[in-house]
């Protein structure tokens, strides 16, 4: 596929920045659908001692109960839902470790993977494939089986527990660490990432991607939507065809084309062109909510970081609430102990 | 297996409501999630054009943007998520359909399909299957096969648009047609569903199931948890070998037994017996939060009626939304056409 | 479901017998893929020194080679269809787990699972669940997972060596363990399975499935098999709304609907009637080809132990070569060393 | 990743051809499995009525038997490896597909996909999407979701006819006819690709890929293996680190490296590295089987096109005589009618 749009890396990191986020909620919703606790709920149907499931519930930690005794039980749904979680953000992973890896190869050249985290040989020094970030993508895969193989358990079970279920845990345990380790190698991945601005820049000045820009500035110059867009593809395929660049367009070829085109003439300075087909103009002349222009993404960066801090503190205050009431939970169990 | 507790079909019916209603929120959140408008994207990169995003997306009636255009452009966790969610919910169904196949055999008898639902052949009008509930079953694999096709589409597609992601598509709306599908005939199937009180009763009376009852009775008596479970675990396990039936058990036996295990009389009467070993009196004498206790399931249809009531007035507010931003579009389109 | 035909226990093994062929036979076909050098590949086109390809595969044992060098090098369709085999082998192992644990139910009690392979609790001894057949089960859906992670990991990749492919080994031999676990633990199952031939030849005798051997019977007198369809299939819907079992059914009653559903007379008498509702005899009745007829399934004993004699030698046989020249290989790397 | 050695696109091609070779040895591996008649199962358990099983195999085509009638009526194994087959040929198509994609992709420029496949917009006419091909690899996501949703649907099955296996039955044509289609459209694309060799050999040239070929020259010439990759490796890392091409390496730089790193001279003239370095001599000296060397790859050419044209008239053959069974089965039946 050919280039559509000019854009900048800033921007491609803060759509996976927004990914993430959605990843995030959907494995906090499915923790409130976790938290809870089955105590009680016995073979299946409860029991006729004077259990009370609140307070062991409250002393375990839970949010509260799965209510329905047989629901206790049998259900799995929190547990296929927390590895279909793990999947679609396993999904996105692999989606950013593809990017790097073909963004690392020697035709594209965008970025360079550290060594630390690629392998090389000995002969061939100037192979470093990101060995990281394949395993990553081969491991998506094993996510995934793992959400089926759950799938595949829990479905046709006659209510009531059975023992089909203990092997659903172990995939999950799996699967959970296999996420964790995936997220913990690409931070350091990303922080030492080389990202070569130049060849970058170099291609995004050598692509054709720029003729939106320059259908865009007709528009605003009067044209209708239709007629730039005509005007425009008319000029890009006879560049194509003569294997010249966008950028070595000259304003006399486009008043030809117009007035040929359109009938009328429409006329663009060399100077106008040379801002126009600049990536850095392209860029920061988007004026939509979301887009790569600087002010926007600068916007956005703040807007996530934000975010992101009030993520850190939610996610600190469970983690204590769950340290004190591990250790209320053990003074218990120890005084009760030493009685 | 063999039955480890007594319960009431009521009570097995609460246990599916609570998870549907599990499915049923993960579905709200996933919709959420979904009703975001990615218009004003463009090719990938937003626009130069003064498109406000945030009012096209009011208009068409959207909670709010999917605010990065590469994020508005590439990302399908929403779809994955909306089929996880689907797959989930089928897996719920599917349990249902097995549970009342296996109950509707001539060896469990407990529930009958109505004809409408079932196949029978000429020369064996006898054999009734359910097969919708089959159905049911079988579309859950495709169900399933729709999560992981579309699982495998999104993973290691290049950032941007590309085309495998119609795919995705197709197999988002073939799947939520199953559900929707499944979903409508399983309420005719349970309006119709001829419930065998009288052979559940029966097999509830002749399990051994309700040997629990008998050692939480002697725990009510003073037998730490451990004698009860011991000294019942000796009695049933010699009634199993000399294929006598629970009911059959006689005082003079307890006590002699408590005698030899424990060293100790425990004294139960006939009436004691008659009493625990009665499948109503089994069920009445749970005493846990989610039971089956006739009070506490009493307690969990009201509040599930009430919550179903909420549900509903919920979905029915957003589809009036939704149905008043449909017609004030429709209405603005028509009055800028008509200028 | 209900029942649809009598047949025997034998001729339900024997239909897993003959699958359980069709496994082997798909793996072996499979195992001549796999068997086949990639060495001499290289990174992926080749080497210009003098390497004996043919003979590097001889010494290691191989069948042949994968000759071209980028196939070799980049190719998994052999671990993907090794993966595909042992997941429908495992579908196999699951259905029969599947049957035995109904089967072993109460409501069943066709069979009974030894104590070695079940889980007891000690308050409720009679509760025997057959936890390794749930096992196996459960580890079907593992297995598929592993199926279906390897061909996520396998599609998209670039042609060459790509390090997902490590991730897709290492389930290829969890998988195959989990095959051969799920093999080894359901012989010693059989072996000590009980069948309890009086409960199964109850079931058998008050099911409404011998319908179908009166219906055969009236048709070998003359009738249609239209018409002896439409009068058995009236007579048994008159016994299943007055609660009557097929066996209560008199020769006047036939003689009765027969004048009035055909307009002529049907004669049957008491000893017919005996002998064509008698299990063994309906059983016995069976001509075609791979019916439970004792003969027939005689037949097909002899012919698949020879079949197993067969497929023993060959495994044998291919087994002794490669400890032969695994034993080659090593003495010529040790005559190598003491040089 | 970078290149890690040069080969050629015929190469390539015929890497592909033996993997579509082994998807068409299990397609009809499978097909000789699957060609075999269930008729006469009956319910599940044969008749008593005359039925020769085998004369109906042979007047419907089939090459033989599903001999056991319980295994006749409930197995799906058949089913499901035909969809394995089609997912494992499927992952074929898509890896294809994605090599395409990317070689069509501006970055590499190898290949450029006819305008007929592909998608453009009118004013981004240089914007070719090779959109089929991204509709292969879409598509095979849904193909492996039919085989999971069958493999879910057959597992957990009791034995016996049960509805699920029709959903089974409709996921099987649906796939298969995706196969098909895949293959009718990469014949054309195929057909009309055109192949950048400029392109291709300045890529080639400027690699570093034939690093390799340097070592193995010096081995040729008396160098340990660990020697010249030592040496080579050296060289190769201090041109990366300046930013030189292999080809402007010069002789006594060789010369000088060897002296410092292996303490003696190894001397190589500007001839030698002329033709080392020219991409068409690297291929040219490759000797192993399976090579890209233009003789093996004429040899394989040839050979594969005798393999196919075998196919061919296998698969002729096997058509003709369906054909013949199907026109006399269809004369019978108008002979039997017309008495």
């Amino acid at each position: 596929t050919q280039h559509a749009q000019i854009t900048s890396f800033s921007h491609y990191l803060l759509a996976y920045v927004d990914a993430l986020f959605r990843d995030l909620e959907r494995i906090r919703e499915c923790y409130s659908r976790i938290n809870r606790s089955p105590l009680g709920s016995c073979a299946l149907a409860g029991s006729s001692l004077p259990l009370d499931r609140e307070m062991t519930a409250r002393l375990l930690g839970f949010e509260g109960l799965v209510e329905n005794s047989i629901d206790g039980v049998s259900s799995r749904d929190f547990a296929v839902e927390a590895l279909a979680c793990s999947a679609i953000l396993m999904a996105d992973l692999s989606r950013i470790s593809e990017d790097l890896i073909l963004w690392s190869s020697s035709e594209f050249g965008y970025v360079e993977v550290a060594d630390a985290y690629s392998s090389t040989s000995s002969v061939m020094p100037h192979k470093k494939n990101p060995c990281t970030l394949e395993l990553i993508r081969g491991k998506t895969g094993t996510v995934y089986g793992g959400l089926l193989g759950s799938l595949t358990a829990v479905k046709g079970l006659m209510t009531g527990y059975n023992r089909d279920l203990q092997e659903a845990k172990r995939t999950l345990w799996a699967s959970i660490d296999t996420v964790k380790e995936s997220l913990e190698i690409l931070i350091p991945i990303f922080k030492t990432l080389k990202i070569n601005r130049d060849r970058m820049f170099e291609v995004a000045s050598g692509s054709y991607a720029q003729a939106i820009d320059l259908a865009e500035e007709l528009v605003g110059r009067g044209l209708s939507f239709r007629e730039a867009h005509r005007l425009v593809g008319n000029i890009v395929r006879d560049l194509v065809e003569s294997k010249r660049m966008l950028s070595s367009l000259r304003p006399e070829e486009i008043g030809e084309a117009s007035q040929r085109i359109l009938g009328r003439m429409v006329s663009v300075t060399s100077e106008d062109l040379k801002r126009i087909f600049n990536p850095y103009n392209s860029i920061s002349s988007r004026r939509t909510l979301g887009s790569p222009n600087p002010e926007e993404v600068n916007r956005m960066v703040r807007d996530r970081l934000r975010r992101l801090k009030d993520s850190k503190r939610d996610v600190k205050i469970e983690v204590e609430r769950l340290e004190r009431v591990w250790k209320d939970l053990f003074d218990m169990v120890k005084s009760i102990i030493s009685r």
